[in-house]
């Protein structure tokens, strides 16, 4: 049986940090998933004037307070991508590819995506379209599939679709190394639409086609109920109440997820009250 | 005429200035009402632990930073008490003491009134219990008034009550040099209980007792709803929704004066979403 934690927060941005911040004060048991940069969206600010007490910073530096402050507190950030997320009753279960951590509360301060879903992606999706292609790697056996990364992990996920599928075309979102499969084709071309019958049959791109049985999409975050099946999301973010509880007892949101203003302040905030109620949650429980 | 300006935010604590930093930024003209130190609650802190990228600042520190960035920004502290705000229809009018303010929109981060009402104070309140001295002083002409007064401003009211009434009592519930007429009679004993009958008759002290007609109590900060005729408050903070806005249009609340918890990152957070929304508001109004 895997080990239980008090408190699972789902992200590493300013919301997630700072949730984490308050529950270690609380002494809760926590794991902290996200990245290395904590937050691409802050690290790559030029300029920020609106966080108190910095007036100016860059991104850049502003990350670099957070880390000390993190280090200072010993809260170490968990480098795994969530894939699924389920509430078994008492705890919840987050699955990490062959993984599975168990926390009695949870806090999601997964950002939001920007940008447009591509055309035909809402339409496709569960008919050939997917967001996590270690979960659904299986169902495309000696298929032909296309991935969408946009980030360092969606090379491992390619890779492993790659044991599996007769073909798989890897359409590079962002600028790096793509350390993939020799049999993996890098098409450098921009995705437009998603087309099919009752399934994918094909990605038009910019400049050209790929017909495939399956199209994974692995962007720096899924939608919220994607990740966690049955939470309650309303015009693209999660519904919460002024305490930051969503619809599932225990699961609480903070940050960009749960609407705008998109804002460090505000995130920063949610992730206070988020962390200080999933606390409370805890100690009625025990 | 007064000028108008578009925002006017009441509280310097850490919900008010990143209200005025945010709006600020959005380029409205705004007034900002509070104290030198910005906030004694926080000011006092020996330290703090979850403001994120300072860790184990002290209070002192965190408001000079504070104050640093609101230098940077050229925003003023207005050190001036509004006793009264009305909502005017189109704008709000601020009273203080003989001058009137007017802001299209208001933001209240007054903060929360710590420890109970004295006994018989909810109940005496308007019928010789007020929290404005300056307000009601000509109700006490040749009477006898009881100031309990908590901060340097209280001075100030009683200094001007003594110039009406018959005699004033002062008893400080802070410690510093009391600057009073030399007519007003200091009482260094702890209130227990106001009574009397139809109107205010005695004030009950732990070691003595006062006749007076009427009895001021001045803290930092009064009830929100005292403060601004027709704001909804419920369990002693004010009502907000997610955006921030209260009951009355155009005015919305932020800080410990929503309700708990009372920490900084959520106080600033809705600072935050207030200023913004209520930049939105004015720029509607346009």
């Amino acid at each position: 049986m895997s080990e239980r934690y008090d408190i699972a927060i789902v992200g590493s941005g300013p919301a997630g940090i700072t949730a984490a911040i308050n529950a270690r004060i609380r002494n809760k048991k926590i794991i902290v998933f996200g990245y290395e940069n904590l937050s691409n969206k802050l690290y790559l600010a030029p300029k920020i004037d609106n966080y108190v007490g910095f007036y100016g910073i860059s991104g850049k530096e502003l990350t670099k307070k957070f880390k000390e402050h993190l280090d200072e507190m010993n809260i170490d950030i968990t480098y795994e991508r969530v894939d699924n997320i389920y509430a078994m009753g008492d705890y919840y279960a987050l699955m990490i590819s062959d993984k599975t951590y168990e926390a009695t509360s949870l806090i999601l301060a997964t950002g939001v995506q920007f940008g447009k879903p591509f055309k035909g992606e809402s339409e496709f999706l569960g008919r050939g379209v997917g967001y996590c292609a270690t979960c659904d790697a299986p169902l495309y056996k000696n298929k032909v599939v296309t991935i969408i990364g946009y980030n360092n992990e969606s090379i491992e996920e390619a890779n492993y679709v790659s044991e599996l599928a007769s073909k798989v075309y890897f359409i590079p979102m962002f600028k790096g190394e793509y350390d993939l499969n020799s049999n993996i084709e890098i098409i450098n071309d921009k995705p437009v639409e998603i087309i099919g019958d009752s399934m994918v049959k094909k990605i038009i791109l910019r400049n050209s086609e790929l017909e495939s049985d399956g199209v994974f999409i692995l962007r720096d975050s899924i939608s919220p109920d994607q990740l966690v099946p049955g939470l309650l999301v309303e015009d693209g973010h999660i519904k919460v109440n002024r305490d930051m509880e969503t619809n599932l007892k225990g699961c609480y949101a903070a940050g960009d997820s749960t609407g705008k203003p998109y804002q460090y302040l505000k995130a920063m905030g949610e992730g206070q009250v988020a962390a200080l109620n999933a606390v409370s949650y805890i100690d009625k429980k025990c």
